[in-house]
């Protein structure tokens, strides 16, 4: 993997919507220099129940408008992009591309002490088995005990994860890794950090939380070093923000995301 | 209004997604002799969420995707398209098109008798207005009160409605109707006639539900007779159900809507 392009260059982040800003979230904590722009396709958002065959076509066609904005490299800060897209674009595009699958996956080998992980997501990533794959290849005797979680995302967006009803669908949606005595459990998609206390509650301190953001802002930190490609410049860096819907929705609701409100938020059709 | 085409085409209904089967369910039933091709923009479910730019862009291409199928007239199957799209639609092409915003309004404003008249929708329908618009156009004294339920979709999807917690998120949502002393319900979505029980469990026999799904069909019923357009062809009337993502998740979820397994599904590309 080579990265060609001037290091001052932007970091190009996308999502079928909101929940990639967790992504930049920590971009912005662990590589607070870096250029970023971000595109949320918030017009054909979810992703997480579409097709393979749709989640390809789309993710194509958010790397062809962060192009435009000459990215030296690509993050898929979206889990079930990343299960199914990641090879399709590394091989149509030419610049690194990093994914959320692979950063999950190895955190979690690294901190399971009883080698079984559990994962939650959406249908797509479930349903593609990405990650008990990626585990499997990293160390075969690792047990992945995998649950989808529709309901998480709605619930998220809706603001409703301190209420009672959240605790209840986790209860009933976590219950399978309580039998199956996991010690380690993925946020296998990038609203999941939201949900973080919920999540801790109904599985208890015994079980380590792997938050797939954290995991691949550190893989891109290490990117950037190895192939000398951090940015130089000590102007102050560039946060740009698309989406493919009308800006207004998701600026409201991308505080909760960032922790701070966003400017320069943009239109872009897809 | 006028229907200048052959009475034997078929009706053309369009729906973001799945909801909009409740409709054709309600044809079949109300309609039997009527051939149906029916579109289902899967790739880009859900609107409730959308803008109303795009919703009403994607309203337009959708109806271009029918129109290919000779039909007879629209049913826009969807109350989030029906609260933005259905002028633009009526103005952009030569052919009758129904929402279910209007016959569901008329419904709730017959059988009210206190003319306190609660609406659950999605966000963008609730944000649109238009039950309470149209309400008010036809009985200027009744007081509507809105509630966007933007959880009662995933459940449904989820296939969740017999559990306790679909009872908890509609006591939730619907708590302020109670104190309103509501005594009709409009269901302001296709995919809600799947939470009747619960609706009723919540909000007890006092209190009515107005199907939109139902209304809009009797007033398709009415608007076949009126012009002289309702099928006469003796032969098998011809069901087709086109959707614009990979249909196998579309045919396993159609059968909870329709209360049958489907026919011929194909793709569509929008």
């Amino acid at each position: 993997m080579r990265i060609k392009t001037d290091p001052n260059r932007p970091i190009g982040v996308f999502d079928s919507g909101l929940g990639g800003l967790t992504v930049v979230k920590e971009l912005f904590r662990q590589l607070p220099k870096e250029s970023v722009v971000y595109f949320g396709d918030t017009a054909r958002v979810p992703y997480g129940t579409k097709s393979p065959e749709a989640i390809i076509r789309f993710s194509q066609e958010n790397v062809t408008i962060l192009k435009q904005y000459q990215v030296k490299m690509i993050v898929i800060a979206c889990n079930t992009s990343s299960s199914f897209a990641l090879p399709a674009l590394r091989q149509q595009f030419d610049l690194p591309v990093v994914g959320v699958i692979g950063p999950g996956a190895k955190k979690a080998v690294q901190v399971t002490r009883n080698g079984r992980i559990g994962v939650i997501a959406t249908a797509a990533t479930i349903n593609s088995g990405q990650y008990a794959k990626t585990i499997k290849k990293l160390q075969p005797s690792i047990k992945v005990f995998g649950q989808k979680c529709p309901l998480f995302v709605p619930l998220i967006e809706e603001g409703w994860t301190g209420k009672e009803v959240s605790r209840q669908i986790a209860q009933e949606y976590l219950r399978p890794f309580k039998k199956a005595r996991i010690d380690t459990l993925i946020l296998g998609c990038t609203h999941y950090p939201l949900l973080k206390p919920v999540l801790r509650q109904v599985m208890g301190e015994g079980v380590m939380l792997v938050d797939s953001a954290q995991s691949v802002v550190e893989e891109v930190k290490e990117l950037l070093q190895n192939t000398n490609c951090a940015r130089q410049s000590q102007s102050p860096p560039a946060r740009r923000f698309l989406v493919s819907d009308e800006p207004r929705h998701f600026h409201r609701l991308a505080k909760r995301f960032l922790g701070f409100p966003m400017k320069n938020v943009k239109r872009c059709y897809v």
